[in-house]
């Protein structure tokens, strides 16, 4: 499965290292005694892990809890930090089968190279407006720019030099792309929006519907009349939306989220947030309208965060957390029931409505008690 | 950001309260001593924030909290309260730079202008049948629709007087289209989905996939017979969608949405659900099947409302809350678990699971005490 | 509603019954004393509920609780067990209107005559290849494989015979659709996304979009470097998918969908989660990466599953239930806060900040009983 590219296309491992955006990293291939040709020679055909890589892929070792699957893995080559190699050798007399490759950062390595072998295992995506877009005229589209099969691209619409646009999308009038923004298939724009350099949107995203506004229609008691949503979607550079999620325009300002926030699938971000750079949500995560998010939180699958709040910076949520008031502090914060089988659920579930009554009964026993204490004092001295 | 049209095509402010629908609000234009010309004529090119606007724009005060963002606002106009009007007056000498307009309900006139420049700022939308839509023959379209390019029309659909249609829509076999209604890009309607006047679907919205049923398959022990879903989905009028939600068609009979119902993005409506008239649910929410819902309930972001219950007029549900029995009486319900700092909420969410049994020993030491007490009287009479 | 063929296209019963696929359920069709003619020759146009079937329907009972609508039943026949059939003939003197057909196994017997009008009562669908559709000439599809318009079938992708696939679909390279598969209208299949036989795919689902993995970047600290997702997206046979559902593909493993699970609307799972054989997830549910699901699970709506657990075979788990540990049993499982009346929940919910604390307190108290109780003893033998 890890296998990813044909053996006449898999670079040697001391050219993968070099080609991959590995800046920083510094990975150090060792040459051990008892290997038989140049380590940087050896051809790596995808990246597995531990346990699931043959003879022409590159692991790597991130958690040293994994350390007992060294000794078996059946990689060409394991990336691992110095001082787990060290602890490797303390622990092996014999040499690995491996060829080790050292660096800090084993995850980041791993990410990088990752990075490189999807760039690469595909066919060349191919270049140029395929003929079945419609493209209109007054539309900007720089150099380079790929535009899938039936895409459609409204007037006034500018995309920037390298970005790729999949089958099926629509980007509305007005709308700004960023250069070497990636729109997977199915990526719908609403007029206006406006997203940075470098951003990977998913299938099924959609960006700019209108917000949820209403007023009571005072003239038709229990009606509503639609609040025009009037802002529009502004996203930073480096923007990952996962897909089917859903960001939709401002009321009056636009809605932000700021450079590096990444969105996983199914997340609905209400009119008028602004999200802080860096930000991460997992799956399914809703935040309601007006809510100003900080820089660099993380949020877990499914939080839901109510509307008109304001987070700190580096605010974790616990994944299924309610949120419905602000969060000013950074820290991790949490609000799930706690599972059971369900007839114990159903014990201690009994308890939550009667637990104020609880409260005032366990004051009056305390009460009581202290009443008596003199009492039991006086006996106690007789 | 709140200016929306160009100078030469901002209507004067009088023009602007009269081309809106306003029937029955009666905005009243002031004319303060101070000021020069006619306010009625003072030219308005968007809507603002009390804060963000500028000289070209109207805003608005509806909630009193806000009345200290008066005095620096910098908007041409601002729509207030006459009651707001008179405590601006006694708490200023001076008057205002901007010009007053006294409404009884400014939040709905804002609504009402904000409709109106939404209409008016867009280059008008196309009107006829894009080149590469594809329109069966057998479909019926009323005069003045528009529909928009690669989008799917089958036999059979018809569709009423001023809808529009956007791009990539799927209108299945047999569907009604109500007059006036606007789907935006990307949205599928099954077969037979009925869709009332002046709807709004946004991308992404998918109304008639199958309700999710399945019998237990007894000839294939834990296999699971699909359980065709014969009926529809019927919209009433003035009902919206919001971005990527999904309404199922019904078993046997129709799923309903009544007339003005709204829904918010990522909602999920299962099969033969009804919702009454009015009812508006915000992002994330979903309703298992067969739920009968009353007119004019308010359902908050990401509730989640069981499968067979019904729900009285007028039920309101905290975000974040899950129901799993009927709501007969109107009235607001939460059942949210509080949130808090990730150790403290450890602490606390361990004691859940030994709730029934805390209470049995409350009761142990208030049975004992109550034992004790004719005793302690008698030491007390001693 | 529930006629669904034109009187001259209804089938006579008994045809209907060995028309259907319902080998091994041996319906028996009950001639009554009263009866004129025979009761295989009477046409059925549709299915109905016992309430809402008129004279051309055939409606069942399939749960005895509802055997009080069988009296004023007006079906042409009623789908019921032997035993509610004897049932039924010891409280009611006259015969009914309609005619038994017994079954030991009525609500899959009504499964499966639904199947059967699902299939007659649409226009046969168009075979072949809708013109509009954008095949890529190294796209193999098997024979009698249909196309709808406006979908795209990219290089290498494969689709076996019999499979339909609807209008606006977007078939990634080198997909693979197995024989008989249903793709309803817009479905998205990213590159490499393996699909089995007989899968019904719905609306605005999305196969294979990127799994959220981030590492962070340490050479920019606080940023995140994008993790490639290398694996795929397996789907085994008889796999329903609902609309707007995601499965996002595997960082190096694949994410799999064992035969038979069947997946509601608006659900995410997350990358590498293996779902075992037949579980089922009702909608809105969430499940982060790499989690790994037993056989004949049962997931209620909105239930929240973290990453990385496990889960036995046949685990059930209640709707808006959050699971955040492994459970290695099967059984029921629930967590859930109680629903109430707002300002009930505020009193309550207020006590749940204290639980520890309270817990504490009432130890407190109890040991100051056991303290007391040896001198409340030795005042007893006073």
């Amino acid at each position: 499965m890890p296998v990813l590219l044909a053996p006449e296309r898999a670079p040697a491992l001391g050219q993968l290292l070099e080609a991959a955006d590995t800046v920083g990293l510094k990975p150090d291939i060792l040459t051990l005694p008892a290997q038989v040709g140049d380590p940087r020679q050896v051809p790596i055909a995808g990246i597995g892990s531990l346990t699931s890589s043959g003879q022409s892929e590159i692991s790597f070792l991130s958690n040293p809890r994994l350390q007992d699957q060294l000794p078996g893995c059946a990689a060409a080559a394991v990336i691992l930090r110095p001082e787990d190699w060290e602890a490797y050798r303390a622990r092996h007399a014999i040499a690995p089968a491996w060829i080790p490759v050292l660096c800090a950062q084993p995850y980041l390595l791993y990410a990088l190279l990752a990075q490189w072998f999807d760039q690469h295992r595909l066919a060349g995506l191919p270049q140029g407006i395929h003929p079945s877009a419609i493209v209109d005229p007054d539309a900007v589209l720089a150099d380079g720019v790929h535009v899938g099969p039936l895409t459609v691209i409204e007037a006034g619409a500018r995309v920037g030099a390298g970005a790729r646009i999949g089958a099926g999308c629509i980007i509305g009038a007005g709308c700004v792309i960023g250069p070497d923004s990636l729109l997977h298939a199915r990526v719908t724009l609403y007029h206006g929006v406006r997203v940075g350099a470098r951003a990977i949107l998913h299938a099924g995203v959609v960006l700019g519907a209108d917000g949820f506004g209403f007023a009571p229609d005072h003239r038709n008691p229990g009606m509503w009349a639609k609040i025009a949503q009037l802002g529009g979607v502004v996203l930073g550079d480096d923007v990952e939306v996962g897909a089917n999620t859903t960001v939709d325009r401002g009321a009056i300002e636009d809605t932000i989220l700021e450079d590096g926030v990444k969105l996983d699938n199914q997340i609905m971000i209400g009119h008028n947030c602004r999200i802080g750079a860096h930000t991460a949500m997992a799956g399914c995560v809703g935040v309601a309208g007006s809510t100003t998010m900080g820089k660099r939180c993380m949020i877990g699958g499914a939080a839901m965060i109510g509307g008109h709040l304001t987070f700190a910076d580096d605010v974790h949520i616990s994944g299924g957390t309610t949120v419905m008031s602000d969060v000013l502090e950074p820290g991790r914060y949490t609000s799930v029931f706690p599972l059971a089988e369900h007839t114990t659920w159903q014990r201690n579930a009994a308890v939550i409505g009667q637990l104020a009554q609880l409260r005032k009964r366990l004051r009056a026993a305390e009460r009581q008690a202290a009443m008596r204490q003199p009492m039991q004092n006086s006996q106690d001295s007789r």
